[in-house]
């Protein structure tokens, strides 16, 4: 019997961009890619603001973009300390990452929230920003500006519009990412409400989340108080982004936020069902866009996802399947279709993790692409049959620690010559 | 003004084997590489067992010549715990790691323990092994059981037999690393004698030593007892191959032992001044292994050295040094001559140590090849001059983060297609 890929009970996921109610969106080029394609986008809720909840980079040296958000964040609701509050607006930029630009990149990044609040009728602080590109380069404040106005005379209301910011955002990407849930939850009368959680995100270099995220904006028009909504954020962020590894290097840059307009009308309450159904529809577009980004990852032609069963608990077994995911040694075997398991157990045996054991696991299994390579001891397979099963755009690898009951995946892709080439020539 | 490098007050160290009094050394081909070449190695004391320090893989999955070399050592010297003790001999074997083999592995291991026990005349416990190459494979214990005899009979003191070692025990090294350090050392009656400290290593693959560190030997003729020496490796390794990273995967094999003859008869008391000038010695050998194993990292064109200054501590020094050389994209920018020094600059915020300052480094300075490129805000310089100063077999990345006044270095090397097409066909 091979180790069979987990059960995951999580709602369906539609691979497509829907604007929930309550948010309308605007992207067009600004001048910031020197490709003249599409760099400036902004994201605004209809009337009243939006509860956000955010994840943030933990990279020391965080961009311009993230300093500001947190500090407008943590001064709509000093309670949520920079990760959670309310916002009308979300500004995204692309081509240039106002990273390490000094006092002059901060300027920069607020004259840009002054003129979104004043083209939308908002305080500057009710607005919040994303960006991502080269870091070191400044950001070209007046061509940014000459765009807003026609951009938000622009904005709508339609799925294409939220696509165009799916567009906008891209970098090194070679498509957009966007995944959908559709739920229904009750109003207050007790009727059901459709109600929907939308995500977009961009990859697919210097990703290697942790304790944090990538660029990524969800949407729901459920109505959810700001720390609650950081609460259901957290959980997704957590089986999703945080385990998911192009290059092992995490981004000055890296943002989740978290929109939630109420415009459904379906109340979500803090530990309620309601809570539990929302959560996990956050998780679903969650993990989708995260798998996305990592099928996209720069140079890669192979989807890898870990999972492991078997963990002292949760924790470790994300741990395990993160370092799996996250070997050079083990992308560019997938990348040579190359049945190479030594590295992938020496990789699980490499996990950082709080407490680790002792004694390494003695029943240990491994199976690639469902057929089994190790069981406590090496075992016999057909080397070009496994060989063959690898060459696809997705492989399974299962490890099993049969330690306790712990379970966890993680998502990363294959390491190619691409890569290298793509990332040897970018700047310069 | 750059930054220059930082100062090291290290005695010099002499690229060569030199084999210290008191040890013999024999290598050949015994079958176990597919190539035919030498495979098979031993290390024996003249009479007396040599004190030895020891450190070995933190990963939870130990090869089988770890795990009996750490339970001999044990044996040899209860309080050492398997970190110290004696020995008369290493038993090196190539080309398979004897590694996720199960308890049919250990067998094997214990099998050549007692043949190599045999041959010298000396109880299997006080021998030790090492062994490197393919993991979940099985050592051919017949071939290399047969090869033991005139092995044996072929033992020698000289320096060309420490060096035949050396080579023995490449994979895909494209060269052998070794380096001796001389000094003079008092011996009882206070006049001085010659010491030699003498070490061997080898690469290139699955380099990411951590809290322990990969296959080398170190030899020195002076007098310390096991504990003394353990301390005086303990100090080496933390700077020298603790620093040290080729793709960022920790190996299932690391060892390092560091065997004292005695033979110099110049005695080494903990403490001592002796014990000084000995410990500066074996990292001075040290450092120059671990260079010598960046440099010839898989499918490496350039020695990176990361050289910081001004943390809160060494210890934040030596983990921002290694954040910065162990990055996938600062080793594709190196690689591609490409002065991109935001990369830099994000490798160094994501660099994990306890107690991180909550406030990143206002003042964060940052130099390429001596040329300043980042001083609290991007400095202007010539791109393509400075393509060409990088352009080299070694270049220097210096950092200051201007907090307080710890140190540190590391060293990596380039990310090239090679090592791509290298590690995507290695065991098929």
């Amino acid at each position: 019997m091979s180790l069979e890929a987990l059960p995951l009970e999580l709602p369906e996921v539609e691979q497509r961009a829907v604007m929930p109610a309550g948010f309308r969106a605007a992207a067009r080029a600004a001048g910031i890619k020197a490709s003249g394609g599409p760099d400036l986008g902004v994201l605004a809720t209809a009337e009243a603001p939006a509860s956000v909840a955010a994840t943030f980079t933990t990279n020391l040296l965080r961009a311009a973009p993230v300093e500001q958000s947190r500090a407008y964040l943590w001064a709509s609701d000093p309670e949520g300390r920079g990760h959670w509050g309310r916002a009308h607006a979300v500004l995204s930029t692309s081509g240039c990452a106002n990273a390490a630009t000094g006092d002059d990149g901060q300027l920069d990044q607020k004259v840009l929230a002054q003129a979104l609040g004043a083209a939308l009728g908002v305080a500057p602080e009710l607005t919040l920003a994303i960006s991502t590109g080269l870091i070191g380069t400044r950001l070209p404040v007046d061509r940014i500006r000459s765009a807003l106005g026609p951009l938000i005379a622009g904005l709508s209301w339609s799925d294409e519009a939220l696509a165009a910011l799916a567009e906008q955002m891209m970098t090194t990407d070679s498509r957009p990412k966007w995944a959908t849930v559709r739920i229904e939850l009750p109003a207050d009368d007790g009727t059901p409400r459709p109600v929907t959680v939308s995500g977009i995100a961009k990859g697919v270099g210097m990703i290697h989340p942790r304790m944090a995220t990538m660029l990524s904006l969800l949407l729901t028009d459920a109505a959810v108080q700001p720390a609650t909504l950081h609460g259901l954020l957290l959980q997704a962020v957590e089986r999703t982004w945080n385990q998911l590894t192009v290059d092992s290097d995490t981004s000055t840059n890296d943002t989740v936020f978290l929109l939630a307009s109420g415009a459904a009308r379906a109340p979500v309450m803090p530990g309620s069902t309601e809570a539990e159904a929302l959560g996990q529809a956050i998780r679903s577009v969650a993990r989708s866009l995260a798998r996305q980004q990592a099928a996209d990852g720069e140079g890669a032609t192979t989807l890898i996802t870990c999972q492991v069963s078997g963990a002292r608990d949760d924790r470790q077994a994300r741990a395990v399947a993160r370092a799996v995911v996250a070997s050079n040694l083990v992308k560019a075997a997938v990348h040579g279709r190359d049945p190479n398991w030594g590295r992938i157990a020496a990789a699980a045996g490499n996990a950082q993790v709080d407490g680790r054991p002792i004694e390494p696991w003695p029943e240990l299994r491994i199976s690639l692409c469902g057929v089994d390579v190790f069981r406590g001891e090496p075992q016999p397979f057909d080397a070009a049959a496994l060989s063959a099963l690898m060459d696809a755009p997705e492989i399974l690898i299962r490890l099993d620690l049969r330690d306790r009951d712990g379970t966890g995946e993680a998502f990363g892709c294959d390491l190619s010559e691409q890569y290298v080439l793509e990332n040897s020539a970018y700047s310069t």
